[in-house]
């Protein structure tokens, strides 16, 4: 039976989750009434909540690091992945599928070069798969955030969107593609031998058959699972099979290596209201409708906890400013070359590009692994270099919201210029 | 931001989950089916799952001791008080509210002195305290098993009900008053000194403060806290604002010492519609229906996780089986005796003793902390009357759901039996 962690623990844990919740409504209010997204105003409002150290207040130090919390974001991330997947339509985003792959090689190929070449003028004296680690790290997509901000602005029903989310999981294969082959490259330097191409051939297998799964069991699998729900008595079943096939499948990406989200997102895309037609029959609701009470509490924690993780005393070194200039403007321009991968007619290019700009939580997550990787004794990603790949993280992650809000934003207004046009026209 | 957990370690996590509503729905299904509330199908479901070592199979035994499960169980059993805290009515529970204090007194006086003179009677060696200690740890009542229990099978809305919850919630406080002066003693005699009662005082004040304080935010506070938030932009502000509240209260009783589903209990409470009227007109749910998918996706796992939890090998051990059982008999016996201070007409006497007997995680919190005090250099309760008292958790706990089911159906049909004979009459 659970035991009794001590009442002050819980207490912090359950104060923290409100506190959170209290930050993200009232960042989320003030940038909705300034016509941005909701996200940005979480993501600012957990900066302030984790930087009042700097203003000598640590009362909320112990939120960096708190186990509890992290879990309930990762747990909030996946409701958010699985709720975009269920409002998607795998038809459609097959539809612009040739798109999302070029946009995917396009922004991991050209942010790549970009990074080797800055790290090499920047850090002349440093190892070749130093300036290669920094080029992989610029390649990463955040679905997190620009999903978000799609759905926040009610644009996820876009080409655009459709593009961008589907580049976004291509990228997560071909980032874990980049990290074999740089991680290899730096054990193989090490050992003195070179970096055998098995590992590549092996993730691309068992991505590919995780998505070939992924369908198999979307199609096959869960109508049997939804009809024994149906089945079964007792409340809430509809939206526990959901549950179960989502955390299913987000587990079985985890334990392959990939993103548990794209596990979540496979799971929404494959999850088709025909396969519950049972449920709906007896006057349920759709699971899209069940689960926005679980998604609406959970998915702030995720993005508020990010802000919180931002710490803006590493922004402050004077000798690393000018790299990490350097490097987020590359960040941003190598993302706005994927505009070219669109080869939907009409499609909002320059969308596209700021889109795929966030590196959120992955391109951190790259930047950790370097941080702990030793070449020739020394760390491949040193300190001062990890700022400057925080900074370049900050930036591109807080640019996006507003740049991206706006872009799709003034689409819609050049329509409605169109049509005032015509209605002045035929009156 | 939140940083990369091993994606092998988040992975587990999310199976567990995902095998915990499995578990949870079909062990509901299997006990509805039998006329038995769904909490007892989550129990035995979660045992079967946590000793499927005993058998040679060691794939969950993980689940046992997994930080992140526990703290979304801690979670999922303050959404089960706070909803039927909001599923109560204040007056309701004050009308019965002299019951509830005789009923809580009794349940605490009645067993705490049969589990001492059991206790002497088995263990005719041991120090007075271990038998007071022994006494204190029958006097706990779980709330969270009976207010299920009464929830699965809509039995909320009655005396009974009223009388149960209202006690369980004044045990609380009385179980920290018995702990406060055992473990008093104890240190105290360890010591050579005797045992002040600031200490009883400070937790009654402590106590009474915490109740008003949390009347007067529900009563003045809780209006303004929805009325700012419907002047929010934004989605989801309704349901923010009842968790900040019930997070905020949760928090408040934990770090007071309180249990934190004693804060969530109150702010079901505290909420009225009323504060949330501003919503209501414009159409949104009441927070009862927001909540539901929340509560039927987290409280689960707390039943579940509380079953696998129970570790069976510690019940076979022979040697200690006869003290258990009679452990056992006296902790069902002085509860029985609370239905003495049922004082209202016609109430279910036998229900409300029924009602008072699952000891849950309360019992064992206090035997976890007999297990690590020390008296004269033997801990209070050594491992074999440790495995006693969680024989007598065990039992406790199962045993309550369907017996309390089964004696409120027995009252309906008493009921319907004499409509039946009056319609006879009548026609």
């Amino acid at each position: 039976m659970p035991e009794a962690s001590g009442g002050h623990e819980v207490g912090l844990i359950l104060l923290a989750v409100a506190l959170i919740l209290l930050v993200a409504k009232l960042g989320g209010h003030v940038f909705e009434s300034l016509g941005m997204p909701a996200v940005l105003g979480e993501l600012l409002g957990g900066i302030l909540l984790g930087n009042l150290t700097l203003l000598g207040l640590d009362w909320f130090e112990f939120l960096r690091h708190d186990m509890a919390l992290e879990v309930l974001a990762e747990i909030g991330i996946i409701f958010l992945l699985f709720t975009i997947g269920l409002e998607s339509k795998l038809s459609e985003l097959l539809r612009v599928g040739l798109s999302s792959l070029l946009v995917a090689a396009l922004g991991v190929i050209a942010p790549f070069f970009l990074g080797f070449f800055v790290s090499q003028w920047f850090l002349p004296e440093a190892a070749t798969l130093v300036h290669v680690f920094i080029g992989a790290t610029l390649c990463a997509t955040s679905v997190g955030i620009t999903g978000r901000v799609l759905r926040d602005i009610g644009k996820l029903d876009t080409d655009e969107a459709r593009i961008i989310l589907g580049a976004a999981v291509i990228d997560d294969v071909l980032g874990l593609i980049i990290l074999a082959v740089v991680t290899g490259s730096i054990s193989a330097a090490n050992a003195g031998t070179t970096f055998s191409t098995d590992a590549i051939v092996f993730i691309l297998f068992k991505a590919l058959m995780f998505f070939v799964g992924a369908v198999v069991i979307g199609l096959f699998v869960s109508p049997h699972l939804f009809r024994i729900a149906s089945r079964l008595r007792g409340s809430g079943m509809l939206l526990a099979a959901a549950l179960i096939f989502c955390f299913g499948l987000s587990a079985l990406s985890a334990l392959i290596g990939l993103a548990p989200i794209v596990g979540a997102f496979a799971a929404g895309l494959a999850l088709d209201e025909i396969h519950y037609q049972d449920f709906l029959d007896r006057g349920e609701h759709r699971i899209e409708h069940v689960i926005e009470p679980i998604t609406s509490f959970m998915v702030p924690i995720f993005f508020v906890l990010m802000g919180i993780k931002v710490d803006l005393s590493t922004l402050a070194r004077g000798d690393i400013l000018g790299f990490a200039a350097v490097l987020t403007l590359v960040a941003v321009i190598g993302k706005q070359i994927c505009g070219l991968g669109v080869l939907v007619p009409g499609a909002n290019r320059l969308a596209v590009g700021l889109g795929m700009i966030p590196r959120g939580e992955v391109g951190l997550i790259f930047a950790g692994i370097g941080a702990s990787l030793v070449l020739a004794g020394e760390p491949v990603i040193a300190p001062p270099i990890y700022s400057a790949v925080v900074f370049m993280v900050i930036v591109t992650t807080l640019v996006t919201p507003p740049v991206l809000a706006w872009s799709l934003a003034r689409g819609d207004r050049g329509e409605k210029a169109s049509w005032a046009d015509q209605d002045s026209e035929s009156g």
